[in-house]
């Protein structure tokens, strides 16, 4: 970036105007955007789906290796993925953010630009936000407000027995990125002089840097009349996510290890790492695939899609949550999740 | 706090149903809330209102002299306030922090119960949230939903010249609140053994670090059959709020520095720190008071209720926004704002 505007010659209402004003309103349902005490919905007969993500700088991104823009774009998606894991559509958010004067106007600029970016792509408009100060580092909180029909909604906690475990995508990808971009930070730190050698990573690294979300999921269910027994977004990794669907549902399950879908470049990346391709599907995070069951009934209408795998069922309670292996040796399935406080 | 558990033996998943175990949920619109990836709301044909404020500790807060239940519920509270600045009433909340692990889980425990008891008091269900970890310092993002009814939603732009110009309660109060608390903080850090002298200061203190919303306007309203023709509330001083009111509406004000209202102990504490009471009545921000204005036709509505004052009226735009001293002399307003960047 060329330009360097202080943060300290606009001041709040400067900045928020700054940031917002080419704001475009895409929705019907949003009556007053950002410019008030609050945005106005209408929402007629819809139910409204709500939902809340964060990211903080040094936690969730480090400055060395995330582009501004990409971070944009990434809290964005990352929150949307969390409508659609209801077999809702996410159509407004609001962004908070706090930086410390580190940051310049056009930083902030480079970061809303990702944010927008991803609701111009993803059809959601921004009706409103806070930007604050921080004594360090940069915290982005991002609220997303969606839609859903009332009897298509679709929960963590309804999971049943004999219901087909399905994932979406690929996993453990974006995980395999993050360690890549870690990798060349150490390189980095040793010699500055050295170029990160990232040409044979790009498919992890845009998985890790450029998440995006499963839109196209929640229209093949409406177009083939699905409506998944459960669903839950892969953020924290798919161990974690299956043991909130069976714990929720007070089901069991068994998945197949062999099933477990794996881009070839996470698979020779993670390798490189010296970490089973397996370990990581299981528990990398940030994938943003869908995690969902379903009725055996509809396998018909989702055994052709290529983007659907099937990876095991649900079983009683009683079973307890299993990871099969090709040996047939079972595993009991537990989250690593991200203990961000270790 | 006598005890202290480590954020780090709970994890994110931990803390998260800690925080939020004994959410109680009160309002029919809440469909589902905290426990999935969205909390589901259905608000038939109501409008909705969005809004979200942020806090940062060292910008907002200081840890020295603010408790944190007091820091929770200010937080809800300033958020609230949003919604009542549109004549509507707040209904859910999400709650977003970044806490570093210098922050105990009872320590956020302290934090949530402000919110939790602002919430009881108000009538509004926490609905969702994230919680991470930040490198240094707390942050605390809060998106408010509320519901208005249709045609008595009120904005910031439709004040008309002749409107009287009101404002709920006193000025200046939190404004006098802080300054006496940094006080004591600059008198504490010289001599860590000196009580600090609070006794005289309740009013401003209480102001300043558990402020209230203006719901009781909202129901009066309602009751009396009034709708504001513009309304905003007071956070940034009201001299910024109402040059919001004047720019959006695009109409001109005067306002008459005799008829600001201001409390004996605001009024004695700023004297004190050798701030003229008008000044801090106009430029203090964290009043939560409501300044709106209302058609010459409903001042008989008005007149009679202790806690309104007309301080005001709205004027063409040719005309500036024009403060009137006691000697007739005219001042243009300005507004100081915060600028945290500074």
């Amino acid at each position: 970036m060329s330009n360097r505007t202080e943060l300290s010659t606009l001041g709040e209402f400067g900045l928020i105007d700054k940031l917002t004003k080419d704001n475009k309103i895409t929705n019907k349902s949003t009556i007053l955007s950002v410019g008030d005490d609050c945005a106005v919905l209408d929402y007629g007969k819809k139910q409204i789906l709500v939902s809340t993500d964060a990211m903080a700088e040094g936690i969730h991104f480090d400055m060395v290796y995330t582009p501004l823009k990409h971070l944009g774009y990434k809290v964005a998606v990352s929150n949307f993925s969390d409508i659609y894991a209801m077999n809702g559509r996410p159509k407004q958010i609001t962004i908070s953010i706090s930086v410390s004067n580190r940051y310049s106007v056009e930083a902030l600029e480079e970061l809303y630009s990702g944010i927008k970016l991803a609701c111009d792509r993803y059809g959601v408009d921004i009706v409103g936000g806070d930007t604050t100060s921080s004594q360090t580092g940069m915290f982005i909180s991002i609220t997303v407000i969606g839609e859903g029909e009332k009897n298509k909604i679709v929960k963590r906690s309804t999971a049943k027995e004999n219901d087909l475990v399905c994932v979406t995508g690929d996993l453990g990808a974006a995980y395999a990125g993050l360690l890549v971009l870690q990798r060349e930070k150490n390189v980095w730190k040793t010699n500055p002089n050295m170029q990160p050698e990232l040409d044979d990573y790009d498919y992890v690294l845009e998985r890790q840097l450029k998440p995006e979300a499963q839109k196209w999921l929640i229209d093949f269910f409406e177009k083939n009349n699905v409506i998944p027994t459960s669903m839950i977004d892969i953020s924290d990794g798919l161990a974690s996510e299956i043991l909130h669907i069976c714990n929720d549902s007070k089901v069991g399950c068994e998945i197949y290890m062999n099933k477990l879908p794996i881009d070839y470049q996470t698979s020779r990346t993670l390798e490189e790492m010296k970490i089973p391709a397996e370990t990581g599907a299981l528990n990398g995070g940030e994938d943003y695939e869908l995690l969902f069951t379903i009725d055996q009934k509809d396998y018909e209408k989702i055994k052709d899609n290529a983007n659907i795998h099937i990876i095991g069922y649900i079983a009683d309670k009683s079973l307890g949550c299993k990871l099969i292996t090709p040996q047939n040796t079972t595993i009991d399935i537990k989250a690593q999740g991200w203990n961000h406080y270790q």
